[in-house]
C-alpha cells in the first residue's frame, strides 16, 4: 500500500507525469513549529548532486504545506504536502494496452506493473519513478524535526561503498564493520555537513571519495552503471523503541529500507559479517553508562531532566543499538545495498511485450550510481520508523505511569527512557 | 505488535513458561482441507535436530486446532492453534522489580524488555524466547498448504553458511551468488527432503555440511557459539505480488525475516554482492517464457488452465524474482543472517541491574548455532508474506475483471497470472 | 485517524482556511475510466442548496485529480484529489494559547479540540468544519463509479424527517418503517433525480417536503436550528459483503455514518422501532428469488452472466439487507440522525476559556438544518463502506476459486454472488 | 475481520462446537495486576440469567489466562484467554455442501454465511453463535480493569426497554431522554450492583422491570420473541478521547455496538429524539466545572494529582459527553437496539437451500429476549473502545509534553486531562 507507519502515518501519491507528487502525514504531534523551511533542505539534498547546506537554493521541487499547520504550528491534524511536477503531460508510448510495440525495460518495473495492474503509466516509470520518493523525504523531514527537538536525535547517512570500493572493507580481523574502531569512531561524530562536504559522492573520506568518484565516472563513460552501499547512523535514540514480536525495530527499519527503489539488502549492527564472529566476541557486555551533557542531546528536554539515557550501556555495539528488537540507547547503525541503476546507455538485447526479440537503446543522460542521492531518502525512512515506534512506546509508558508500582515493576519516573515530561 | 499481515493475519501469543503458546490465523480462505497433520511436520522440523521427514514422530510440541475448521475443512473463520508448554511454572529469579540482583544477559533482550515494559518475565526469556516462533511456524504451515494446493508454490530453505564456511563463497568472478551457475542450479531443484538429508546442519552439500558440522562442534566444545546464513528459494510464485510503494514484496520479506529472533541481515537476489556488478551485467533481459508442465506446478489449477506463467521471463535472475517490488514469476531467493547465539557457556564480564560489575555464567546445554533450526521458521515467514500479498492482489484482479476492457488495459483473462478460476 | 477503510483506503486532509482540502484514495481498482467529471457532480450537490442535476454548474469546489490516472484511466496507484480553499488566511481570533479571551462555542468542537491537541485552529472550525467532508464526497464518487459499472449498485439518500415532521412517522401498526409498504415501495425505486426534484429539502414527497421547508424557514427566522433524519437505500449490492465478527457490514456503516459531523444516531432495517415487533413477524422468511433483468443491474457484467443475484431472497426485509453482518442481496437501508446545527444566531449564555460567564453571539447567516446537504455525504460514506467490503470478499472468493470442490463446499462458479468474471 | 482496536487490539476466535473459544489481547499496558478473578465476573454475568454479584459461582465458562502475565502482573505481551466448549462435536446436519436438504433459518446467518464462505459450520450457528461474544467480554474485562485503576472509569449498562415498555418513553416535552431529569439522575449514579438487583431483566426500576418481565414471559409462552434497548453510561472518562475525522468516539462506539449480534441501532446523547429539539435548547452551554472528590474518581491517580477533570463542563448534556468526536469529560451515554431473537418455537413458512418451500420448526428452549444478557457485552465493547482511544491520545499527549510551549499552545501540565503521571 501507499501508507507507511501505524501511528505516525504517511501516505504518498504521485507519478512522474501527473499534476503533482506529495503526501499526507497523519498523527503528527500538535504544537510543533513547522514551516516549509523545515522540509525544503532535505528535498533539495534529494535532487541530483545537490546540497541544501552548501549550494544556492534550487528552485525546483518546492514543497508547499496544504494543511495541518496554522501560524507555523502543527495542529495535530493531517499535514498535506505537495510538490508540482514540471512535466505534467503523459507521453503516449503506446500505453499499457493491446497494441504495445515496445520493450519492457530490463530490471525496471514496466513488465511487473503491467502484470499486476493490467495497465501502466506510459511515461517515465509512473509510480515506480524515483519521483515517488519526494513524499517520503518530505514526511521524513517532519519526523526528524520532532525527534531532534524532543529527543536530540541525529540521523546521518553516507555512501559507504561504490562497486568494490569500500570505506570499511571487510578484513580477516574485522569481517564486520561493527568490530572496526575506525568505523565506530566515524559514526560517533559524523554530521550531514561533513557528508555534504564530499559532494557529489557523499562519502566522508577524501581518498575513498575520490576513488568512488573516479569509479562512477568510469561507468558513466562506458554508458554503464554501478551499485553501492549507504550506511546510516542514528544517535540519541531513546531506549525502549521497537514492538516485538513482529515489529522489532530492525524489522521495521528493514521494511522501510527495502521499500526504497533499487535496494537489494539491509543489515544492522554486525550484519552478515557478524555471522563469522564467535558469540564470545559478538556479545555486547553491559557497562555503566557515562554521564551525558545537555549539549550532546542538542538541548532536548530529556537533557534538562537529567534522565537522558539508560543507566547501563554496552561496551561493544555489535547489536547496532537494538537487542530483542528494542533500542537500548546505543547508536543504531545499518547498511542498505543499492543495485546498479537499470537505465543504462548501452544497447540491450531483450524481448518485447509482443514476445519478439530486439534491441533496446535508452536515450539521454542517466545516473550511473544512485547512492549519493539515496542518502537523504535513507535518512527520511529511518526518521519515519523511529517516529512511529516512539508514539506507540509513548502510549505504553503513559498508560503505565498511572498504575501503582508493584514489587516487580519499575516506575516510569525511575526509568531513564522517560518519553513524557511531567515537569515543565 | 504481535500481528503479522494485513489480509492473512497472524496474531501470536505466549511466553516460554505460560500455559501455552500459539496463534490465531484470521482470514484463511474457506474450503481448504486442513487438519493438525498439515501443520505438525513443520512444528517437528522446528525442534532442535529434528526432521519430520526422516525421524520418528516427536511427541512434543503437538499442535491442536481450537477453531476455524469443521470435518477437516476451513470455515473462513479464525483458526486458533495451541501448543502446551512443558514447564508452566515461572521461576522466581528476582523478577523485574526493584530488588533485582542479577545480570541482564549480554546481547539478550533482558535489559531492553525491562527498559520498555518496566517489568519482565523472570524466566527463560519470556516473549523473546525462541518458543515464540511456534506460532509463526504453525501459521506458516497453513499458508503454505494453500499456496501449494492453489498455485503449486514450493518454499525451501537451507543453511548456506556457518561462520566463514560458505556453500557459495563470494569470488572475484561472482561477488554475488546470483551470477553463480552452481547456486542457480541448486535453487532450481532443491527440496526439503534433500535438505533434511543433511541433518543436523541442513546444508545440501555433503562436503560443506561436514565442514559446518565440525565447525559447530568446535564452537560447542569451546562453550562458544557461531552465526550463519540461511538461504530460501520460492518457486512457482504467481507474478504480480507485492504492493508498492511501501509494501514491495522484498520489503515485507525483509520485515518478516528481521522479525525472527537473532537475525541481523537480509538480502534479495544479487544482494550486497550485486552492488559490485555493473548494470550492463546485472540487468535481467527478458526472454519468451518456456512452456511449463502441469507436473512442475504440482497439479495446481493454474496448470490445468494452461495459463500458468507469464509470457515473458528473464534470462538471468539477479533481481531474485522481484522487479519494482512486484514478483515476475521467476524464482524468488534471499539470504538471512543469523548472529551467534547470545547464550554461551563461557563466563562473561558484564554489569548487573544494580550497576555493579561482575561475572555471568550460564548453566546447562546451549545451542551453538541456530541456522539449522531457523530453516522452517524462515520458510514459514516467507509463506505468510506470500499469502498476504496474494490476497490483496486477488482482490485487485477480481475487481478489475468486472470492468470493460479499454484500449490501454489488458483483460484479466488474457493475462497469465490469473489468480481466479472462473471455469471449474 | 484520517484514514477510512482497510482495502479501499481514503485519507483526507484539510482545514477550512488552509491552502486546500482533499484526499488520497489508495487501492482503487486499475482500469476504471475516471475523470473529474465523474467526481464533480457529488461535490456540487454537497454545496448548500445545490443540485448538480438541475442547476447551472457551480464554479466553486472544483476538484482536481493530482495522480493515479492517465488518459482518463485509473492506474491502480494512489489517486490524490484536491479542492482549493477560497479563503486561505487564518483569522487571528486569539489562537489556542494562553491569552484566549473568547468563548468555546456551545456544542461545537472548540473546547474538545483544545483539550485534545493543546492548540486549535483559530478560524472556521478548522478540521471540524464541514469543509472536511469534501474529501469524503470526492472519494465516495470514485467508489460509487466502480460499484455502478461493475455491479450496477445504486445508492440514494433523502431527507426523511425535519424536527417532528416525518416522511414515515412511526405508528402503532408500524412502529418501524421496515413494515410500512409505502416506505418499502419508495426505497425500491427512488432516484437521485427525484430527490433533487425536491430542492432545497431533498424529501421526495411534495406535501411533506413543503411542511419541512416551512419548518426550516420558521427556525431560520427565529435564529434557531433544527435536526433531521436522512434515510439511505443501497440497491443491487452483491451478497456476501461484511466481515464478521467485528466488521459486520452494519457495524462499518454505523462507523462511517457516525463519523459524519453532527450525527447522533444510526439504525439499520427495522432499527429501534423493530424492538417492538415480535420475532414471529420480524423474521424474514426466505423465498425463491425472482428473475432479474439486465436493465435492473444497469448493464453490469453480472447481468450478462445471468448469475446476478442469489437464488433465494427474503419475503420481508426487516433485516435491511444484512443478516449476521453479511449482505444477502436485498435492499440495504438505514437512517442517520443529524442534530440541530450548533451555530445559531440567538445569543447564548455560556462560559469562556477563562472560566468567566458571558454571552456569545454568532454573526452572519447560518444553516438552520443540515439534512439536505448531508444527503450526498451519506451516499459517499455508504459507497466507501461497500467498496472496502467488496475488495476483501473478492479476495476471499478468488482464493477459494482455486481450491478443489469438496463434499461440503459450494464452488464459486455455482454461486450467484460471483465477484469475478472469468468469461470476458 | 476478527480484530477490534488499533492500539489495544483484541482478536477473537471460536465456534460453538470447536475445542474452545477465546481471544488474544495485544498491547495491554504492562504492570497491571491481573488474574482470572478480574475477568470471570463479567463472564458469569454474560451467561443467561446470571449475576456474578448475587448468585453462587457458576462453574461453566471458566476463563484461563494462557500468556501475558506472570505472578499476576501483565507483562505487556499478548494475553491469550481461553474458555473450553462443553460440546465439542460438530453435528452433521448436512454440512454446507451440495446435498443440503434443510432450511436456512429466517433472520439467522445460515444463508449469508454460505453465500460468503461457500461452506458453513453445520451446528449451532458456528461463528455467528452468541458464544462468539465470550472473547469480547473477557477482553473487555481487562480494559475495564485498567480504566478503573488508572482513571476511575465506571461503565454501567442496563435494559431500557423491552418491546413497547420503556423505562424513559419519549414524550412531547422530552422527545429524547437527554432532556429528561429522571434519566439524567439515574445515569449519574446507577451501579452494576443495582442493575443486577433487578435480575433477570436488569432494568433498574422495580415497576418497569416487573412489566418487562411479564412481557417477556408472555412472548415466551407464545413461543415468540421480542426486542429491546440497552442503555449504557460511562462516567469519569478523561476528556480528549476520540480520533477525528473518521474515528470520532461516537463512530467507534457505534462500530463496536453494531458488531454485537442482533443489534439494529445506536444513538448517542440526544440521539434520534434530539432531531426534534431546537438548537437553542439542544446546545450545551459551558459552565465552570465543580470540584471533584477523590472518592468520585475511585482513588485513581488523577484524583491524587488534583487535576482530575477539565476546568469547564457543560450545563446540559445533550451531546452525551462527546463533542466534535472527542470526549469532554461529561458522562457518555448511548442506546443500543436489539432485535427480537430469530430463533422462535413457532413454526415458520420459509424456503430451503434447495429452493422448495416448507415449514421450519425449532426445537428446545429459546431465549425470548436478549437484552438482559447483552448488558455485560455492551459494557465490554464500550471498554474496548475507550481503551483504544486512550492509548492513542496518551501517545499524542506524551509526544507533545516534550515540545516547548508556544504562544498558541497550552502545556500538557496545565491541562486537566493529563493522561500521564510524572509525579509518583
Amino acid at each position: 500500500m501507499s501508507t507507511f507507519g501505524q501511528h505516525f502515518r504517511v501516505t504518498t501519491y504521485g507519478e512522474s507525469h501527473g499534476r503533482s507528487v506529495g503526501c499526507i502525514v497523519d498523527n503528527c504531534p500538535p504544537g510543533l513549529e513547522l514551516t516549509e523551511d523545515d522540509i525544503q533542505p532535505q528535498m533539495t539534498r534529494r535532487r541530483p548532486g545537490q546540497s541544501a547546506l552548501t549550494t544556492p537554493r534550487d528552485e525546483k521541487d518546492r514543497v508547499e504545506i496544504q494543511s495541518g499547520t496554522e501560524f507555523g504550528i502543527t495542529l495535530g491534524s493531517p499535514i498535506a504536502l505537495r510538490v508540482m511536477n514540471q512535466d505534467q503531460r503523459p507521453h503516449d508510448y503506446g500505453g499499457g494496452g493491446k497494441n504495445i510495440d515496445g520493450f519492457p525495460r530490463p530490471s525496471h518495473a514496466d513488465w511487473t506493473y503491467l502484470e499486476k495492474y493490467g495497465v501502466k503509466s506510459s511515461s517515465g516509470g509512473g509510480r515506480s519513478s524515483a519521483r515517488e520518493t519526494i513524499g517520503r523525504v518530505a514526511a521524513g523531514a517532519i519526523a526528524e524535526k520532532y525527534l531532534r527537538v524532543a529527543h536530540g536525535v541525529e540521523i546521518v547517512a553516507f555512501t559507504a561503498s561504490v562497486g568494490a570500493e569500500h570505506l570499511f572493507p571487510a578484513t580477516k580481523t574485522h569481517p564486520t564493520q561493527s568490530t572496526n574502531p575506525a568505523f565506530l569512531e566515524l559514526i560517533d561524530k559524523v554530521t550531514r555537513e561533513q557528508v555534504d562536504g564530499f559532494l557529489p559522492v557523499r562519502c566522508p573520506d577524501a581518498t575513498v571519495c575520490k576513488n568512488m568518484e573516479d569509479l562512477i565516472a568510469d561507468y558513466r563513460d562506458r554508458q554503464d552503471s554501478i551499485g553501492g552501499i549507504v550506511t546510516c547512523v542514528i544517535r540519541n535514540c531513546p531506549s525502549g523503541l521497537g514492538e516485538p514480536c513482529f515489529d522489532k525495530l530492525e524489522a521495521t527499519l528493514a521494511h522501510a529500507m527495502l521499500s526504497i527503489p533499487a535496494t537489494k539488502g539491509f543489515e544492522i549492527g554486525s550484519g552478515f559479517g557478524g555471522c563469522e564472529v564467535p558469540g564470545s566476541q559478538h556479545n555486547d557486555a553491559f557497562i555503566k553508562a557515562p554521564a551525558i551533557s545537555p549539549a550532546e542531546l542538542n538541548g532536548a528536554p530529556q537533557a534538562a531532566s537529567g534522565r537522558s539515557r539508560p543507566r547501563l550501556t554496552t561496551k561493544t555495539n555489535n547489536s547496532g543499538g537494538i537487542q530483542g528488537g528494542i533500542t537500548n540507547g546505543a547508536h543504531i547503525y545499518f547498511n542498505v545495498a543499492f543495485k546498479p541503476p537499470a537505465t543504462i546507455g548501452q544497447a540491450q538485447q531483450t524481448t518485447g511485450y509482443d514476445e519478439t526479440q530486439g534491441v533496446l537503446e535508452a536515450k539521454g543522460r542517466h545516473d550511473p550510481c544512485v547512492t549519493p542521492r539515496a542518502v537523504p531518502i535513507v535518512e527520511a525512512m529511518a526518521a519515519l520508523v523511529l517516529m512511529d515506534a516512539l508514539l506507540v512506546q509513548s502510549a505504553r509508558q503513559s498508560a503505565r505511569s498511572l498504575l501503582p508500582t508493584l514489587e516487580r515493576t519499575i516506575p516510569v519516573s525511575e526509568q531513564n527512557n522517560n518519553l513524557t515530561n511531567g515537569h515543565t
